[in-house]
């Protein structure tokens, strides 16, 4: 592969819009061909995927099928979208991948990690980006910025407080045993984390 | 579980629609409560899956994201279908299930055995027929039979000879690992089959 890959990570208010969008018009100024981009990310096989999972009368819908798609749908981005781009040189700034499967499907809503880290070594076939940043933050602090934003609150930020602490576990175990892994506290300005990012990053 | 679970498996003309039958009629006569399925089974969200496996522009389907969606309408229509059927005491005849696509997929498609075994596994969760009919035939007969009955001819039935008989290995390997699996002669007339398959069905 000849593109630079970047994941972000982290719980419902960590800011990972925010510092996608600042990092890659940094990078983009530094001369790279930069694109962003979280599943399904306009693939059309992937989009029919997420149209099944989301469609509001599936209530049926059990939750390792409801795995099993979003894996299904994971692969089909990467092979469709994410590989060819690193094919061409491109830098892939990534909303989201298999770390937020683990955590909150593994971990916060007990499936298993191990089960889901198995599933999702299936769909990504050894397909890992360059380098993860897990953007660490007390939910607490990240819920009442979305509360303070009058963004929209969606199913996901409804959840318990003890959900959103339960994934902050989970990125935690992550973090702890994947080198690629690399834990950046939220709590600063974005300015801050960005050159915290810039120093990690090797793109060529 | 209070029920009985029995799936067929098979090459290309091996007769399992044929004995599914026959078989049915006979439980009945002894007063069995039978219901006879296969995957995707009527199950909505199973049936809006296959839908997405099976829509002809969706050409750029990678073959794990396929196998993955097959992994997902199997989950389903055992979570819907299969497991209240057996919580009513009835008993299910299920044609193909788990060792179709370790056989097809895993082995004759060389996405290898033990990553589909490893798939479905998660998949199903431990939810296994208490019983497995694989009808062994020779390829050759098994398509000359279809040539013969001028029943339409599929995707299936046209890969080439050597394809059919890596399915053939691939169900041999899964006989000798598995006790569940009974390897049937399917080269006898269908009567001496049944009263075979008889034989070894425990039900209740």
């Amino acid at each position: 592969m000849k593109g630079y890959w970047i994941s972000f990570e982290g719980g419902e208010g960590s800011g990972k819009t925010t510092l996608i969008e600042m990092l890659r018009q940094e990078l983009e100024r530094r001369g790279h061909d930069v694109i962003v981009t979280r599943e399904p990310g306009g693939v059309r096989i992937a989009e029919q995927i997420r149209e099944i999972i989301l469609r509001l009368d599936n209530t049926a819908m059990d939750p390792i099928t409801e795995a099993l798609l979003f894996a299904a749908s994971r692969r089909q981005h990467l092979v469709e979208k994410v590989l060819p781009a690193l094919e061409r040189g491109q830098v892939v700034l990534m909303d989201r991948y298999v770390d937020s499967s683990i955590a909150y499907q593994g971990y916060a809503r007990e499936l298993g990690m191990t089960q889901i880290r198995q599933l999702n070594e299936f769909a990504i076939q050894g397909a890992l980006p360059d380098i993860t940043f897990w953007i660490d933050l007390d939910p607490e602090i990240g819920l009442s910025r979305i509360a303070d934003s009058g963004r929209v609150v969606n199913r996901l930020d409804k959840e318990t407080r003890l959900f959103h602490e339960r994934v902050r576990q989970g990125y935690r175990q992550i973090a702890e045993t994947e080198d690629r892994v690399v834990q950046i506290d939220g709590d600063q300005p974005p300015e801050a984390i960005i050159n915290q990012m810039l120093e990690r990053i090797e793109v060529k």
